[in-house]
């Protein structure tokens, strides 16, 4: 009988993060960690899913009640050979993915391989929680980050036999000192969108290339109930996240289209 | 005044695809067609982004009213270059993402790179179908598809002007014969996962590897509302995609949580 917690961890800056050691060190307090991340930096990757290549894994790390592996593809592939591979006789009681180095509040969570791969855990009904810092610094400070991240792990282990499935959480963390952190709200996703702005310069051989670079533009700054006034107001925001993207009301709409 | 009908045409499976050309000789019929599209296949791409490093950007092809260029990024960095670099001053009526080959119905929306522009297209405030055939080959018959998507296309210019935004809808077309579909109907989104099978070799320098393969786990057959089931009865499916993520149910089950 398996009485040991078992945590799947994951993210997408990659095994050598900083935000990935910590989730791992934070998961370690809670029962056994299989951590699997991506070889590399999968930043942006979203829920992309590696068709048409053989992936590599590697051992990176075995000791105590910790196990982390190097995978060659996206963190939603990583996500998919645990289940499939490490987790197929075993039960799993926590996915986490993170900690991202980076906000994935409002649109982001549609762009984010952290989210991704919290959003794949989710799938295969174990409680799943994505963690953001909302710093790119790859030295980020993640005291206030750990700390708010391990008291959200606890109540969601304490809770979670009561909560429907799935249930995916995600979660970030506001770029302040931990004193300063005003606690935790739960939130729903600030509606906006991404304008990007291309870096456009030429290359040492003349050709022109370009950089995506862009800023988020809330349409709601206002609202108190979104994830990111709670991130601009020092709070923890936290938003359960689902993935039936159908746009129920404008399938009324539609009803009236003539096709 | 801009009197011509703009259309932005991108995809997953790169420019060089059957049903790219596809929807390319599609969008002509409605307007002047800018066509972006990978330059390489992008399957399974997601909502992902390019962020650490320069894409390019190649012309393919000028003729009457049709641009084609190829980029290297992914089908949702094609959408953003697209309305940075093309649109920038000039008004978009549609963006088509597609055609796919291969069914972007349930929840391969997420993963769908097709989809993923697609949605992208939208967060402009232009109208946007991702269209999709469930058929791989390479070499897909896409008589009912381009017979359907035609009628599908005609009908959403001649009501968007009425209907909110965004809006952007998932279009998928059965593999039969263009005189055995049945019709069209709005849809929602199936429920159900795929189930992974990680077909596990060796290669030929004895270092073990993993391909993704798997199944999708239709968790509603019998649910006559999804596009599943409207794909299984020979029917067009449409479903309207929205992009809030938030879990309003949860969040109640959550609001009983002590954080």
């Amino acid at each position: 009988m398996q009485t040991e917690r078992v945590i799947f961890v994951t993210n997408d800056d990659s095994y050598l993060s900083k935000g990935f050691r910590h989730a791992v060190a934070l998961a370690s307090e809670f029962g056994h960690v299989v951590a699997i991340a991506p070889d590399r930096v999968q930043s942006g990757m979203s829920q992309a899913i590696t068709i048409n290549s053989p992936l590599f894994l590697r051992e990176v790390e075995k000791r105590d009640n910790v196990e982390i592996y190097a995978f060659s593809g996206t963190p939603v592939d990583c996500a998919k050979i645990a289940f499939d591979h490490f987790f197929a006789e075993r039960k799993v009681d926590l996915v986490l993915s993170g900690i991202n180095h980076g906000s994935n509040a409002a649109v982001n969570v549609m762009y984010s391989g952290t989210m991704g791969a919290a959003i794949e855990g989710s799938f295969y009904g174990v409680p799943s929680i994505g963690l953001s810092l909302d710093d790119h610094d790859p030295d980020a400070d993640f005291t206030g980050a750990v700390e708010y991240c391990r008291r959200i792990i606890a109540s969601v282990l304490d809770a979670e036999a009561h909560l429907p499935r799935p249930l995916c959480l995600n979660v970030n963390v506001p770029r302040c000192a931990a004193s300063e952190i005003e606690g935790i709200r739960l939130c729903r996703q600030t509606r906006g969108f991404w304008r990007e702005d291309f870096y456009a310069r030429q290359d040492p051989h003349g050709r022109d290339y370009y950089w995506l670079t862009g800023a988020f533009q809330n349409a709601e700054p206002e609202a108190e109930d979104t994830d990111e006034w709670a991130l601009a107001h020092r709070y923890v925001a936290v938003v359960p996240v689902q993935t039936d993207l159908t746009d129920y009301r404008m399938l009324d709409n539609l009803n009236r289209v003539k096709f």
